[in-house]
């Protein structure tokens, strides 16, 4: 019987079973998903607070001041729009290729260090991007660093799913 | 043997092992991703059905009529993709915050209600925004109630996972 | 203790245990998901293309040449653009409808190659749309073919979860 269970206890770490929470890799992805997840739905308020502070309104139904016409185009608007049209180009594909990124059994410190440092180069980018616009090549590297690394972890699974083509 | 064997289905339903059928908590998470999915390709087909009502077409090779001119900016084709877009904003998003919410082992009628509430919330959306405008706040109202939902399970996801930073 | 391993062995294959590597309907979805993830990301790099060939930049800090503003709407770049927009539209929802699909334990023959036709189709749907324009009905044949196939696995997975609604 102890035999057993050891054998069962061995079987919960093994690269049959990689989504749960004894594993410290998808631990660490938990996190920084999630803080991905929320810096992405704060895009949505940083658009609505920028279309009060403007009076800008894409829809007849938004107007919520008197003598408004709905308005699009406007710079300050645009900007946090097109921020967040480069999450959703950057990030979404992200989530998935590092979620199944994980089911490799990868080295336990190099996946976590992807994940902070991909996380890290996001906030980055938002930050140089719609909140404090500063001169390039700043939001080159923030926007490179995700993409590099998104570009190992596909390398990593394609080489090891190759026969399955 | 017959401990063995029922410590290996005990197993089953460990923390360990959330994403399968016998979880009701992912099974309710399969077919209300699966809603908001077909919801969201629909969205696809009602730009198509308002593109070709009102003869509006993006590209040189969709021009299907004759004396036709590719054109932007009609207000009734605009109105559906910015629902789409909005769509994409926050569902895609919330697919990946549920999916990751469910390897916490919720309470299962709480899980399974912030699923159903956050799909309805959605459907509600597209209907006031892209079918039949109604006016604000009801868009509002159906855009926070998943947006919120989101954010519970992130602060759960997180606070469950921030030893892992 | 032989028949506790061959026990072990076959639960690691049940319905309750898809996501893993011994899985082969879902390394086939590692393999072509990977190769979607990329195909997508390749998208923001034909766009910087663009951007540079015909030097439109939407960004005060982007104007890498002299006597430059900023510029929307260019022909060429808004292509690229709408294809990229298209491709998260319909990829990104069939990323999560796939994975989850996984779960009800199809058939690998089927689940297989829906995974190569539909991955197919959608780097048929960029070549036709944004990097060599053909006529149409090509670019909707593309389009329809994995919109098809997801709303197919849709149906699966709601069927087999309908008592969860």
């Amino acid at each position: 019987m102890s035999a057993t269970a050891s054998n069962s206890s061995k079987m919960m770490t093994s690269p049959g079973d990689m989504f749960n929470l004894e594993n410290p890799v998808f631990c660490c992805y938990l996190f920084w998903a999630t803080v991905l997840v929320v810096k992405m739905l704060l895009m949505s308020l940083l658009t609505a607070v920028q279309r009060f502070r403007y009076k800008i309104f894409p829809n007849q139904e938004d107007l919520f001041f008197k003598n408004l016409e709905v308005q699009f185009d406007d710079p300050h608007v645009e900007r946090v729009r097109r921020a967040h049209r480069n999450d959703m180009e950057n990030i979404l594909p992200y989530f998935i290729m590092s979620l199944i990124y994980i089911s490799t059994n990868p080295n336990p410190a190099v996946a976590c260090n992807l994940f902070r440092v991909a996380s890290l180069a996001r906030i980055i980018h938002t930050l140089v991007y719609a909140v404090y616009p500063v001169p390039q090549p700043s939001r080159i590297l923030a926007f490179a660093t995700m993409l590099l690394i998104t570009f190992y972890m596909a390398a990593v699974v394609a080489l090891r799913t190759l026969t399955y083509v």
